[in-house]
């Protein structure tokens, strides 16, 4: 992957005055990344071959019993694994992993049992206190239908735990009842715990291959290790100066369709960990061309506080070449194919909207493969963290998410 | 539907303080409706008893042949249908309706043919001109599969188009090969059509009973016809005063997992009324509780240029009582319902987001129906053009969305 800035409407020098501040914030966030309570784990993650054994046995269990897996899960618990299965899985064949305990809606959850009814499943639960009320309501009415269907035992084998090492609710209840069990580590907050067993156990099961998402991942980690020739720590510059310069949102623009919580999970990565301090960059996520015929209007002639990110997927799996009759109204088409024509809108776009007055900065992806969602999402996760050291700001903690939760409890009359 | 703008932190006075302007726009807008270049047709908007019949005579014979139905079209050509066919679908079953050619995407194409390749299915091609990149490449992909599947005959039997009532190729190819067509009136542009055979035709084949959208839209056509105690006027008032205000992004929220899509089309609807003369309210959307662990902590405690608007449903279809074990950490939802935890996390939400600084408008809906959709899609859409008159802004063109059009033909060498 690359990072094309030159429609960033920011110059060489403007980059170069940020030389001092980002080996500052190299050194923050490389130094004591083994202090447990700076949420520093992913920075340098090792991965323990015998868990990923142990997560792809596991996955492989799930696919032969189970027509679904459902992820009981909310924000950095379920978003990673979503990103990555949607990404890398057909447009219009139905996934077999479906997504609970992210909303309290009881239609959903209505229509959820409904079709889990007659069809095998298992439940992976992921919480790291257990307590969490979306998950945690899921849960128990996920599980009150698998023991319906299977009895105790068997629905005690149909679940599957990623939680704390050895605190909570959810780590007794997995002791008592021999659940199957996974660790997340104290170390990594939500947002950044894709590449732990939260994302790598459903992506597994999902069918894809986790072991070239490490590899991209490793790669990346690799490639971004230092700070000199770091096109990973220059978007986080370029986002710091566009903000400074009255900026404020951010829209992640993709002409894949298939990065649609990808994008989600980007936004849940930058929201949560700028968002603070009346501060931060407010993210944002379209789909091109689709969007241009809704958000296009306002992103050409609209307010200027915004600047676009393009994630580029250069190459598709099959392109289609058009034979086209040439008396036909789209004649301008004969002979070119389908991804010229989505890359000449893209093209396009990025004139039109930097013409615009909206800076543009372009990352390009060869593929969109297992190996390249590795690199994206290592790209993104120490990007994010290097943007917030910039910012000022912790980009690990999100005290504000405890506000509605604590005014919530108060109605629900939890003491 | 009601209006409750009691934690929007503006005081009756400031709202009073508009009450010339909105009669200036009310006027403005209800002035003149028969002037084709106004677009104002869906204002009074009358409905055609035979038409509406067609219509559903139509939607039985694409149910009864059909799979599949493919909407071909891109912006307001989709939108609107794709909004009401999920607000009031199952959330897990999957919909006989898909859409295409409001992308270009060559995977998700190539997924679509062999998707729709051993069933039987028909095409509503949706375009006022017939000549927009998107559908009209989408269309003669798609028609290609249906000769080739049915031959020339049957496959033109099952061409729906809906396009000008004269002009177009569109208008031009329907009436050689005898396609059953329905007309995009002159007066009414793409993003306020939904409640013509624009949308009404793929809703009906979704088997959505339109009768009862058109009773709730003429409610609402009747109930927000003045400018006495207009809630529909109160709120495009409520959302120019936060404007002002500095409050640059308004975020749709939604507790309904089934609004993703009617969120999509409010955002087209504002997004491109409003965004121009480097002017107007960014438009977002959220789902909520999800979100609230993603974009929560941004909204809580981020950049304070952002209000909330809250679609509240009041009542699902069917709720879930709990029985929770007296020992267990939920024990604080026995005998409450789901419905009722979903709700007061709604309210923990407002509260918790005024006293961070947002300002909160909520649009009471007592349920999600045929009859509150149609009452839902007029108020915005008056809301939105009176809310345009008060920024100054022509609410009915789009002139920003020629310029990557622009750029795109002169890529793909289109003279």
């Amino acid at each position: 992957m690359r990072l094309d800035f030159e429609n960033s409407l920011i110059s060489e020098e403007e980059i170069r005055d940020f030389d001092k501040k980002i080996i500052k914030a190299h050194s923050e966030l490389h130094n004591d990344t083994t202090n447990i309570n700076d949420f520093k784990g992913w920075v340098e993650l090792e991965f323990d071959s015998a868990e990923i054994e142990r997560i792809k046995t596991i996955a492989d269990r799930i696919k032969s019993n189970s027509e679904i897996l459902v992820v009981v899960g909310i924000g950095g618990s379920y978003l990673g694994a979503r990103a990555v299965i949607e990404a890398l899985s057909n447009n219009f064949e139905k996934s077999n992993v479906l997504y609970a305990g992210n909303n309290m809606n009881p239609d959903y959850m209505n229509d959820l049992l409904d079709y889990l009814n007659d069809k095998n499943f298992s439940i992976n639960v992921i919480s790291k206190s257990g307590t969490t009320t979306e998950p945690a309501i899921a849960f128990e009415l996920l599980k009150e239908l698998l023991i319906k269907k299977y009895g105790e035992e068997e629905a005690a084998s149909r679940i599957y735990v990623t939680t704390d090492k050895e605190k909570g609710v959810l780590r007794k209840e997995a002791n008592e009842k021999g659940y199957e069990t996974f660790v997340i580590p104290d170390n990594i907050g939500g947002r950044y715990s894709v590449l732990t067993p939260v994302g790598l156990l459903p992506i597994a099961a999902a069918g894809i291959d986790i072991d070239r998402i490490i590899s991209g991942a490793k790669a990346a980690m690799e490639r971004y290790a230092n700070v000199e020739d770091n096109e990973c720590y220059k978007y986080a510059i370029l986002r710091n100066i566009l903000y400074k310069k009255g900026k404020k949102i951010e829209i992640l623009a993709s002409y894949e369709p298939k990065l649609q919580y990808f994008m989600e999970w980007w936004k849940q990565l930058f929201g949560e960990s700028e968002g603070k301090d009346n501060k931060g960059i407010f993210p944002v996520s379209v789909g091109y061309t689709t969007d241009l015929h809704s958000l296009g209007q306002y992103v050409q002639e609209g307010e200027r506080h915004l600047f676009e990110t393009v994630i580029d997927i250069e190459n598709p799996y099959r392109d289609i070449e058009f034979t086209i009759d040439e008396n036909s109204h789209l004649n301008y088409l004969n002979g070119k194919t389908l991804n010229f024509a989505n890359h000449s809108a893209m093209q396009g776009t990025i004139t039109a909207h930097v013409e615009g007055g909206v800076p543009n900065i372009v990352i390009r992806v060869e593929k969109l493969d297992e190996y390249s969602i590795g690199e994206l999402i290592y790209f993104f996760e120490k990007a994010c963290a290097i943007s917030g050291y910039l910012l000022k700001v912790n980009p690990f903690n999100q005290p504000g998410v405890e506000f509605y939760k604590k005014e919530m409890f108060r109605l629900l009359g939890k003491k």
